[in-house]
């Protein structure tokens, strides 16, 4: 896979303090000819699994080649590595912490190097903000055809992320509250499998003590205000309120438990 | 009128979730020189309303040939209509459910087309993000340079927006407000035609029984902390606080009654 | 110094107005191939100093010949000045309250321009958006070639920002919390030069009554949830907490007292 001289931004920066700016800045020093699409960068500050999430979720829908850069760094500064990943589809930039792992699997993980040459970076380098002077010129590089492996050695496997799995009991499936987005939708950690192992007309779900029994197609197919349940985006089963919020109403948060069970 | 290559984006998406950057990917994987603006995504979910304000005052000041992607969708999944429309200056690409229509209107409408045609879709589409795989693919062929009228069948008519209007009394107007903006400062729905109908310098404006009586042509022209009258950049009559909150101040929000009455 | 065609926007009108879209929109009606990189548009509202601070630790990072538009513009329609700046390294435009001077002067002030020249305006000026009327097209234009001089007469010096200053006493340093990043870190007036007055692993620091005494290399030098000094990236004493919020811990806002003593 060749890059395309674009880079995806997701970090934990918020949008006040100028960094994702700084980063932008020093990427167009290396190379003025690329181009940002920023993913997010209101990752809850230091929430490896949210940005290791949004990540995950988000990559599939960029072209190939598209070097997808990520800074969500709570051990900047120890010794956790930053790598470069390459995959079949595209390239990572970002720490070793748990915030790749899923992302490049997802699209063929291939290779992993550890970013040791000093010569990729922006100097003096803070022991602050590698975000500005080790992962931003590196993305740059790598997005302008310098070969991963320049980066430094070969990693044997980037670090996995434990992300909480659905239990399948008996008669049913114990999970919990992945993500909570914008519009208030309760991301479960159940997916297709899990769902396909029971008759979808009688499966209901149960959220802080409210039975929900309408898995539906769209939205659409419940009145408004009326809670459902429903495969969103993500590819995972979704409680939301139609043109309202589930979170809100359910009193809901990630890690809140869903318990899915087959009626009668 | 010819598409420039450029997108705007306008949505309730929120920029944590990382929906909008999914939609730039996939534009870009239509065609990797597109180039994007982003209008606002923080629409209040699902608020059409202030969507549409936002549209209607923002779609004058970019080039001709601009294709204005707005996606506030409550929608989604029903039988509301996916539309292109043609205008003098610009395109659009959105949901038929009252968005569009005052800013198409603006720039001269020429012709709607509801969006059927599953070429120019990504698939598999989804059933709770049409923004993704019906509006964002359809925006970027059409910005590609493909003719509208292969998004589908025309339309007789978009669907229009009712937005509250200024009532003309006998001695002044009744009016409300539209829109509050970051520096809460108040648009109200009054504009230059119901100002030009008295003399500007027996004007008052009351709001939260507070009575004002300075419409000035700029901040300046009443100390720091004092309430003015101003014919703000959405060409409509403003409540404002010089260096403060006119919401705070007022306790005001969107639909808060203003009244405007002449003195003597 | 010759412009790049890359445009950076540091604003406080937030952005779910659509402000800043209308900006960008106004720019590329100028010239379409102008790029935009954001530094920050939620400046706290009309905090010229937050701004002037933002701005002066982002300049830096940009490549020769970019154009920093940056609007805190509290006295629109007053007297206050639009100026075009240029400095060694790149362009500035905006308004001549305090919010140019320090970055200006950080890239090597070379010459100010008092902006008059109504043929780079957008018309009709309105007296409340010069950010979308004066200081957008005149970016634009800059960025296109048009020669700085072209905006106006010279202005002999660039209006300048009082900053508290630390204050050296006896036994250490007087000083203050000038930002709070997004991570809670307190980001204080004492530099380098202050710091280096004492021993380095003498220094302690008091705030809200508690004593810090580890200026660290990095965050990972104390364990997580410990409170730390660093030199952050400004180059100023920051007050971290690792893996948590100063902020927070310490009830520090901007302004809040800091005060640097050399123990025993």
């Amino acid at each position: 896979v060749s890059p395309n001289g674009l880079i995806t931004l997701c970090t934990d920066f918020g949008t006040q303090d100028a960094y994702v700016g700084i980063m932008k800045g020093v990427m167009l020093s290396v190379n003025p000819s690329l181009r940002f699409v920023d993913l997010s960068h209101d990752v809850p500050p230091q929430s490896i699994r949210i940005g290791a999430l949004l990540l995950q979720n988000a990559v599939d829908y960029f072209p190939r080649g598209t070097v997808h850069l990520a800074v969500v760094d709570p051990g900047v500064g120890t010794a956790r590595h930053p790598v470069v990943v390459v995959t079949d589809r595209a390239f990572f930039v970002g720490p070793d912490n748990g915030l790749l792992h899923r992302a490049a699997a997802a699209l063929g993980l291939r290779q992993a190097y550890r970013i040791e040459n000093e010569q990729l970076f922006r100097q003096p380098v803070s022991q602050t903000f590698h975000g500005r002077d080790v992962f931003a010129p590196v993305a740059a590089h790598l997005a302008s055809g310098v070969p991963p492996r320049h980066a430094g050695p070969a990693l044997d496997a980037l670090r996995p992320l434990a992300i909480p799995e659905p239990k399948l009991l008996a008669g049913g499936v114990a999970g919990e509250v992945l993500y909570v987005d914008r519009f208030g939708n309760l991301i479960t950690n159940i997916g297709m499998k899990e769902l396909h192992a029971f008759p979808p007309d009688r499966v209901s779900v149960t959220i802080a003590a409210v039975s929900i029994s309408r898995l539906v197609p769209s939205y659409a197919s419940v009145p408004a205000g009326a809670p459902l349940l429903i495969v969103g985006s993500w590819g995972l089963l979704e409680i939301a309120v139609r043109e309202g919020s589930a979170a809100e109403r359910f009193g809901a948060a990630v890690g809140t438990p869903v318990s899915l069970a087959v009626g009668s």
